[in-house]
């Protein structure tokens, strides 16, 4: 059963990832750095030790004896945005403006063309000099926000499982993060229940707020779990926030990918919207997540200093594919491209997750996103199997997701990365895939995850 | 003489930009902000008040009665990158890879472009894996630096002028910026004299060291100055920065545009190389400002972490244009692409600099880059002439960069922006053209200069 083979890389790795895990920080390094002088050494933000999901999943990968490997673990697509919106881009390269520096707050026409796209979500229109605002990608816009507000020692709401870039970039300006963790459904082990049977305990969610908390993270839909957050949570969530005046960072970059109707927080009610940073990407909405455009809609009082930040940050973001995004949301419609969006991906979907059906292995059926998450509680890992120290010390998601890697070529990503230590027994037994890939994956995907049957108990 | 219009935009400024002029760090905003919530109020680091130079010269642009006005005040081309870098990038985007997240440290086929074409310029093989990161321009790249290396209180020495981008990105992670001048030549009046005349008084440099003292910013060829250091002056920087362990951030994105030999102060000698890290631009090198890629190339103990700070802030940067930049490299040399830059830049400062010797004005002659420095010391702002206050209450060079939008159409920028105001003096005689323009838009400038002559003192 010992079959995974060492690389030089893995070696090294295998070698060095014996610290252990003490702290929900993210942390980027194992300890490769030579001997060097005091005066030369990293700030603490970036020389923490611990190695993040993505390169234990990407080193295994490239260890796997079962090459290739289907690559089911990081988000992006296995696809090309449509013709209409390269073409979009290629026409950009040939106008000198559209390689040139863009204004820092994007492009006239990107942002007359989100004006035009979210207006009539809004149901009032936004004023596109002064209500949106464009960044390099939903990421660094994300952290424009936290840098736009957050002071040393403010605290910022962040559910759990996040987006693992959230903490890196409240950590940054100085923030301090109050985790408040998402529930699975009780029965998520031995049955697929919809997404939606995720749930925040509002109480937990009240008792989380301090007089230091000024921002709160919301995430629908939501990675990993693929919720859409009903209107009722948003109310409730947004009743907090409106009392105590937190700002709201609703990153919403799957707004084009429900499959159940989907509420944006902004849009319940006026004292909402002013409270409300709304975070898009035109790298999900579009099948391009290597763009890097995204943007940010919310109140004059707020965006401007978003703006600020990125300024500082970027100074402005990539010229010829704000214009194409523009041009892409401008033809949208006309190529009925939202719908083909969700119709795509909804096959996609029930395409794969047949293979959960037929493994009786449960899963969270998905509201929006292209994420699932599937529920291993079932699977018995061989005892004994060999997992590498910086594997064997983690949750069993990470055995887990090794074991896929190793033993079917399969790779997807271990949800309790997202979490706390205190909290990450939660989500230990969960494993999340990405379908945004071609169907002739999917079907690679479920033919290598049918080796699964003889891991299973009863 | 009352020529200036008031746009709306203008008058809002006017009214509003009467606060002093107190600190060197740049502010961004003026007091539009509606009355808010203490809640929701913005962090310290972007809610400064005074407005920056770009806005200024932007909206008196905009409000000049000479339109349309001959920008010649940013810094970006006029005119296209050539075409196979355009035909690359379309080629890019026509790769499912291509249109993905990159890895977060470069697209693999840059890196290795990179390593090739700056190894025999380092005169050894760069390591395309450990030597070498990709950013989202230079000055994404130079953020993550100073991200990776400073902690709150510790000291950057920063060479006035500077590009202004360097001061909130030091402030962001809490560093404190130690200011030393570069002085214009003392004849620099009345006589037209290389940029290389600008000095830097090192006795200057080695008392502004101190324990604290961590990264120190060089800038050659230099921005505005258009000066390239020499060799021996860079010998002088790098024995100070050896000695004390001060990490160079060596910000080369012109490293293309030299007219005068061009030493890169990282292949000085091996101590110096493990302390430097580099800088580079493709949006400078390809004429494609609005790209955002750039790169920073050293030893793998700083690159490491400046590679982390990048993973923190944007994730990674844009993968299409990554690709075409890889392109651009491999084929810049069959292209002859290098040599015609240099020749191409040569004949728009001659073409240019022309007006300056017909009217008398003298400037500083480039050594590099696109920029050039003239002193208008001989030109006489005529009396009451009606300055707005946020442009009255700055240096004389700010009245200049004024009055030349206004009566002749020409936008320039006031260099005392990047100076404190304490050596804001130095320069105020001066102002910046950017000549990365099409011949036709110089030629068009140089007639509107001869505006000029009847200004001119004896
Ligand atoms: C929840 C969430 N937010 C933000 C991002 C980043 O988006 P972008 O690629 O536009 O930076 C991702 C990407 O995976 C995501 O899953
Ligand atoms: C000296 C200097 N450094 C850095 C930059 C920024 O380069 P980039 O556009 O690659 O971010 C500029 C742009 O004007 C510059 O003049």
């Amino acid at each position: 059963m010992n079959s995974f083979r060492l690389t030089p890389l893995l070696r090294r790795q295998l070698i060095h990832n014996t610290t252990s895990y003490k702290t929900p920080a993210r942390r980027l390094f194992h300890s490769t750095s030579p001997i060097m002088s005091e005066k030369l050494k990293p700030a603490a933000r970036v020389s923490g030790r611990r190695q993040d999901v993505w390169s234990i999943i990407n080193e295994a990968a490239a260890a796997s004896p079962r090459q290739p490997i289907v690559n089911m673990g990081q988000g992006f697509f296995g696809y090309n945005p449509p013709d209409f919106i390269l073409a979009a881009a290629k026409s950009a390269l040939d106008r000198v403006e559209c390689n040139q520096y863009s204004p820092t707050k994007g492009r006239p026409r990107l942002l007359k063309a989100l004006a035009d796209a979210y207006s009539p979500l809004w149901g009032r229109q936004l004023d596109p000099n002064s209500e949106i605002t464009v960044t390099t990608g939903a990421n660094e816009g994300m952290l424009s926000a936290f840098m736009a507000f957050i002071e040393p020692g403010d605290e910022v709401i962040v559910f759990e499982p996040f987006f693992d870039q959230y903490i890196s970039n409240i950590e940054m300006p100085g923030g301090k993060i109050v985790y408040v963790p998402m529930h699975p459904p009780a029965e998520g082990a031995i049955k697929t229940l919809s997404a939606g049977e995720w749930s925040i305990d509002f109480d937990e969610l009240a008792r989380a707020v301090t007089p230091k908390t000024k921002m709160l993270v919301l995430n629908t839909p939501h990675n990993p779990v693929g919720k859409v957050f009903s209107r009722q949570e948003l109310e409730k969530i947004a009743a907090i926030c409106v009392k105590h005046q937190i700002i709201i960072l609703s990153d919403e970059v799957y707004d084009r990918l429900f499959y159940t109707p989907f509420t944006r927080i902004a849009t319940l009610r006026k004292e909402v919207e002013r409270i409300t940073l709304t975070v898009g990407s035109a790298g999900k909405n579009f099948y391009a997540t290597g763009w890097r455009v995204g943007w940010l809609i919310g109140p004059p009082h707020l965006i401007q200093y978003v703006s600020a930040a990125h300024t500082r940050i970027c100074y402005s973001s990539v010229s010829p594919l704000q214009e194409a995004c523009a041009i892409a949301f401008e033809q949208a419609s006309a190529h009925n491209f939202w719908q083909v969006c969700i119709h795509d991906m909804t096959q996609k979907m029930t395409r794969f997750n047949a293979i959960w059906d037929e493994l009786g292995i449960p899963y969270s059926q998905p509201e929006g996103g292209y994420f699932v998450m599937a529920n291993f509680h079932k699977v018995q890992l061989p005892q004994d199997y060999p997992f590498p120290p910086h594997v064997a010390e983690r949750p069993r998601d990470f055995k887990l997701a090794w074991f896929l890697i190793q033993e079917l070529g399969v790779a997807a990503i271990p949800p309790s990365e997202f979490y706390t230590d205190a909290n990450a027994h939660i989500v230990e037994d969960y494993l999340r895939f990405a379908v945004c890939k071609p169907d002739e994956v999917l079907e690679d995907a479920k033919e290598r995850l049918r080796g699964l049957k003889k891991y299973l108990k009863e």
